[in-house]
Formats: structure tokens, C-alpha cells, sequence
């Protein structure tokens, strides 16, 4: 494979997560300490900067700022929910986006993100196929949502579910101070996939873990639900019940959808309130005192109680994604494989584009128990190698010290 | 002053903290180790346990085990919110807590506490002398609030305000990635006094704090509140707000109870907490995206990112109640007297209870800015050295590994 000189461009895309910052850091890092990438640029909010031109220019960033990326929450680049449109239909950012790669003589594009992401990436790649421009463009995964095809699991999904199950283990210990009764529900995000609900339950190897897990996977029933938590309630005087956003009845409607108004770019409906609506429902059957809690952001940018192998491994994709564009190879997202047995291991392979676009991967049913309302143990072997190691964070005055970075637009060719 | 010899009760009460078992454990392991207590026993529930001779004997539990108490936030013992009846009035409670001292022969009590607390043990100490008995009474503080009078500050607060902090500086990167407008607004615990709500802009120190901080201490004003959010999303397309939940009207009403804020579909008032309110009233005024998020009970038990410097504290405390008593003080709190100047330096003094008991102590005026919408040095120069310090937790497969006790009860004499 001959060698292909040129800019890169690294872009984030769709939530932030904890660890999207390590994986930009592999692209960045790697591409300044490689002779044939001749320029490395930062898209100020994913692919909406590269259609207004509004590019960082990242070797102008102090090394040891940028450094402080791998443990700094969020998108530091900024990142943005934009959809593009079918290049059949509608050319015009495609245009766009081939202008800006001959500007500035891009030859490589890394983009960051999850599902909606890697279809950008798959749209972009055929695209520059179609009019014979030469660029390499790899997937970099990201997702706490865990959902992504093809890949064991995504980066950004162990902090999330570190935060999870750590926090409800801290709040278990809280709801069961007194001895009079109380019904506690935590509301964790994942719209159609239970990978961060069900994370929850690894807050039992403390002891101290959720009576009762619901996930998207299985349809829910709100009979049966209270059913379920007054048996315990009733039992014990007190229940900690985990629910993902996403849970819905048989006939597909979210079962907070009565509190949904708004929609994001992609039509998703915004979900929320659901803790607080359930546990309305139990005091209302049982009496009992009850306390809702919706993790919110908190658990998506927790990177204080992040996985260091979570980390380690989202800077390993993003480099692995550079090394491979380099090496000669395009329309790739970087997957882990992985194997339990015998002790962890992952490593990094390549997966077509168009085998992780657009496609939602599931928490197999058989994880889940029978009543559809708690987790098995093949779940907790999947999940807990990923969560192991602390986070080397720096500190300053015991608050964190995120990257500072200088984000020095450019304009120059 | 003549030895007293004889058995100690601890008991926790009110509201757990991150700390709160670390000065359980400086008073269980102190007394264990002191000749002249025959036996240290732990009241299930608090003052609850007493009455109802519910008492765990805290020398049948493994050593390691109880020293895990050190980093496992929560009561361990179990907590209760009762609150004794005028012992002129009614000294039904009184007569049976004599009984059970007189039983086991119990002649140290340590309350581990907030205000409520520090009534309770004013109160037994005083009948425990009218009768005669001969008891030596300690209370040893607790309290995120940070509200009691007579000492610099509450073993309980720093671990929550770094929690905050924390949170805060995450939630602001989190906050930040769109290049489309944000407001958030995260609500925070004090009902009376905004020591916990001013903390959020400790988060300012790390260049990612709220912008806007309101305080039980300032009339709240709806329309300027309003005006505020407006003038600074309008100027950046962001804003971030920390609420205590105790804010109110110039009339004292909360603004959490008297705001009936949007319905459903169905006419039903929306339910959630303050932040949502907040957030669903700047939605409407400026059609902004908004987040309402709650720290509910994670501010208060997120051990896992507490002060190390607040679980020494709160370890000392308990400590010196144990050698106050055996050296023949009774009838006191201990309290903390601190110098920050050239230095962080903090010591365990004594208070009488009767100072202690039922006053709140609020933020000072001055620490707020003028407009009532932001705080001033002095209140960051107070609390950042209480936050310092990492906690050495144990952790077991990367998760906290909290006390497990054994927790046997007594019934024997």
C-alpha cells in the first residue's frame, strides 16, 4: 500500500461519555507522532465543523494539556446530533465536506461517535469513492449506551456502568438506614438497549444491589411491576428497583412517553422523569415512602469513578483507528474482541462501516431472568472485567483538573 | 475525676452522611480499647434501639470488618428521626431509657447527630441528672448541612460538597459539547441553610462552575431568577444553575411547594423536583433547552469521592468523645476550631449542648454576592481545605467493598 500524505481530521460525535476524550486522544496523539499525517485538525462539534470550516488546528495544543484528555469527560471538541442527509436526494454537504477535504488536503477523517456516527462515516466514504477523492475514513467507537454491532463492547459504556453500580450501592446504603419503609427507584439511561440498567446489578457483588432490574429488552408491565415490588416491599419494608428510560408496554410505547414533548435531531423521543412517575405509582398502591432518582448526565460524564480499563482501551481504538488508516485501510470502525476465560483480554480488529451503522445491539434475553425483572450471571461476567481500575486522574486542590485546551481555529490551507 | 466504669451505647441518628460511620468507628474502636468501658454496644436505630432494647455488641464484630466503616457512607448502625417528647410532659420515654441503662449498665452515651440530636442528648443528660443516675452524655456532630452552631464546621458537609463540586465541574463539560443552547439547573440539598448549594461553585476552580448559585439565605424572586438565566444564555447559548431546595419567596414559602408548575396532557401537575420546575419555567419564558437535574441522596452517600481530610475529621470527633467522657466530661459536643491562615489547621474542642441544640447556622450575608446570585471568596477560602484529600477505600473487583457487620443483639445483662 503506497503511502498517502495529507491532513487528518478528528471529529466528535452524538452524547459525550466519560472516555470520548481518551479515544481523541489515541487519533490526536498518534496522528502528530505520524511523518505521512502532515496536519492534524480538531472538527469544532463533529461534522458540522467540517462543513463550516471551523477546524482546530490540534498541533498547536501543549503536550501535556492534551494529555489530560484521558481523563477529562465529555467531547472536547464539541460535538453535535447532525444528520446527512441520503447523497441520492441531497448532495449539498457532501459538496461541502469534499471542499473542506481539498482546502486543507485531508487524507484521513476519524470520526467518534455511535451508531448515527459510523452511518456518517459510511456516507462520507462512499461518497469520496464515488468522485474518486482519495481519503481514509475509520470509525472510532463511543457509546454508554453499549449498543454498537460487531464490537464486544464500546468504549465509554464500563465508566458508565462503574458509575451505575457504585452509586447504587452508595444508595442502597442510604435507603436502608431506617427501619421504617421505603421504595427507591433509579432511573439509568439506554433508550432501547438494557446494557446500563442491568449494570446496576453488578451493585450486588457489594451486597448491597437492586431487588429488581428492568431493561428495553423485555416488554413491561406495569401490573406486574408493582406486583413485583409490593411482594418485596411487603417481605423486607424496603425495595431498590434499577429501570432503564427505555422501558415500554407490549404495543411499543415508552412508559414515560405521557411526560414526553420534545424530540432530538434524529426524531428520538427525550425520555426522563420516569423514576419519579414510577415511584409516584408505588406510593400511591403501597403507601409507601418512596424516592425516585434519574442519574441524568451524572452518569455519562462520571469520569471521578471511571474504569482505568475503559480508558486504556478507548485510547487504544483511536490509536489502533490511525495506525490501520496509515497502514492503507479505509471504511473501518475499530471493534474489541475479547475473551473471558482464562482472564481478560481484548484486542482491537476492524469491522466494515456498514456492518455497525445503524443496527442496535441487544442484551440477549437469556441474561436476563425469566420474569424479566433481574439479571443472570453471564451478564455480570461480561461486564465486570470491563469496569476494573481506577482512573489515574489528575487532581488540583482534590477537584479534577481537566484539559485545557487552546482550540486555535485555522484558516490556513 | 474518679473513673466510670461501665458500659457505652452509640447510636446514630437523622440524615446519614458519607462520614457518618467513621466517627462511629472512632467512638466504637476508642472505647473498645478503653479499660474502664466493660462493653460497647451499638443501638439499633438510634435512640429507637434504646427504647426498644434493640442493641448490637459492637465487640462481637471482626476488627477489619469495622474498620471498613471508615469509607462505607451511610448509618450503619441504622438511624431513625425521633424526637423525644418534654420529659415535664410526657417522661414515658425517659423512665425507659433509665431502665436500660440501669440494665446493661450503660454509663457513656455517644449521639451521633445532627441539631435534633444534640436536643436529644441535652435532654437525656439533664433527666439522667435529675434522677441521679450517674451517665456521662456526648454528642459528636454529623450533618451535610454544615447548620450546626458552635463549631467551624460538621464532619459530613466536606464529603458532600466535593461531591458537588465534582459533579458540577462534570455535568458543566457535559453540559457544553452542542454548539446549540443549554440551560441546566441542578438542585442541591439544604433546606434552611446553603452551605452544600454554595459548593457547587467550588466547581468554578476547576473552570467548569455554575453560573448562577441560589441560596435559602436570599429571598428568591421568580422573575429575577428569570431575568438572570436569560442575560447570560442569551450572551453564550449557555447556562448553568445550582438551586438549594430550599430556596423561597419573600414570604417564606418554598419555591419547590409553591410553584404548581406544567401539566400533562391529562391535567395532571408534572411531577418531579425543584430543578425540573426551574428548568420546565425557563423552557417556557425562552423556549431554551433545559435539564433539570437532582443530586437527591447521591450528594449525600457518594463516599467514593469523599474528603479524606472530612473522614479523618469525622473519625477524631468520634475519638475525642470517648476520652472526653472517660476523663470525666459529660453534657458536651465536640466541635471542631479551625485556622486556615498559613495553613489548614483543625482541633476538636467542646461545646455545651444547649448552644448546639435546635439553632441553625446559616451562610453568612457577605459570603453571597449582592445580587444574591453568586458567592463571594470568603465562602470558597472556608471550605476548600475541608474537601482535600483523597479517600483510601477498599475496593473488591473494582467496587466498593463496605463493612459487612455481624450485628449480633444483645439481650444479656
Amino acid at each position: 500500500m503506497s503511502e498517502l500524505r495529507g491532513a487528518c481530521i478528528i471529529g466528535q460525535s452524538g452524547g459525550p461519555t466519560a472516555v470520548i476524550n481518551a479515544s481523541a486522544l489515541g487519533v490526536i496523539r498518534t496522528a502528530l507522532d505520524t511523518e505521512c499525517v502532515t496536519r492534524v485538525l480538531g472538527a469544532a462539534n463533529g461534522i458540522k465543523g467540517v462543513l463550516e470550516d471551523r477546524l482546530y488546528d490540534m498541533g498547536q495544543e501543549d503536550a501535556a494539556e492534551l494529555d489530560l484528555l484521558k481523563y477529562t469527560p465529555s467531547s472536547a471538541l464539541g460535538s453535535c446530533r447532525y444528520k446527512l442527509a441520503d447523497p441520492d436526494k441531497d448532495d449539498t454537504d457532501y459538496k461541502r465536506i469534499l471542499e473542506i477535504f481539498q482546502k486543507y488536503d485531508v487524507r484521513y477523517f476519524f470520526y467518534n461517535g455511535g451508531n448515527d456516527s459510523m452511518d456518517t462515516c459510511n456516507k462520507i466514504s462512499k461518497y469520496m469513492q464515488k468522485v474518486g477523492y482519495e481519503c481514509r475514513i475509520m470509525g472510532v467507537p463511543k457509546t454508554i449506551d453499549n449498543d454498537l454491532n460487531g464490537t464486544d463492547h464500546c468504549p465509554g459504556f464500563a465508566s458508565a456502568a462503574k458509575y451505575i453500580a457504585t452509586s447504587c450501592a452508595e444508595v442502597w446504603q442510604d435507603a436502608h438506614v431506617y427501619d421504617t419503609g421505603m421504595v427507591t427507584v433509579i432511573e439509568i439511561m439506554g433508550r432501547h438497549a438494557g446494557w446500563l440498567a442491568g449494570s446496576a446489578a453488578l451493585a450486588s457483588l457489594t451486597g448491597c444491589g437492586p431487588d429488581l432490574v428492568y431493561l428495553p429488552e423485555v416488554d413491561f408491565d406495569m401490573d406486574q411491576f408493582v406486583a413485583d415490588v409490593t411482594a418485596i416491599y411487603n417481605k423486607t419494608g424496603k425495595c431498590m428497583v434499577a429501570v432503564s428510560e427505555g422501558i415500554h408496554y407490549a404495543d411499543g410505547r415508552f412508559v414515560s412517553e405521557a411526560e414526553t414533548s420534545a424530540t432530538d435531531g434524529f426524531g428520538h423521543a427525550q425520555l426522563g422523569g420516569l423514576a419519579v412517575k414510577l415511584a409516584d405509582i408505588i406510593k400511591n398502591k403501597t403507601g409507601a415512602k418512596v424516592r425516585g432518582i434519574e442519574l441524568s448526565l451524572l452518569q455519562r460524564c462520571g469520569s471521578h469513578v471511571g474504569s482505568d480499563t475503559d480508558i486504556q482501551e478507548a485510547f487504544a481504538a483511536g490509536k489502533a483507528a490511525v495506525e490501520a488508516a496509515v497502514a492503507g485501510t479505509t471504511d473501518k470502525m475499530v471493534a474489541f474482541q475479547c475473551t473471558r476465560e482464562g482472564g481478560y483480554k481484548c484486542e482491537t480488529v476492524l469491522q466494515p462501516l456498514d456492518i455497525v451503522a445503524n443496527f442496535e445491539k441487544k442484551v440477549p434475553r437469556e441474561w436476563i431472568n425469566e420474569a424479566g425483572n433481574g439479571i443472570e450471571q453471564p451478564f455480570i461476567d461480561y461486564v465486570l472485567p470491563l469496569i476494573q481500575g481506577e482512573p489515574n486522574r489528575a487532581l488540583e486542590n482534590s477537584l479534577p483538573r481537566f484539559a485545557r485546551l487552546k482550540k486555535v481555529l485555522t484558516t490556513e490551507m
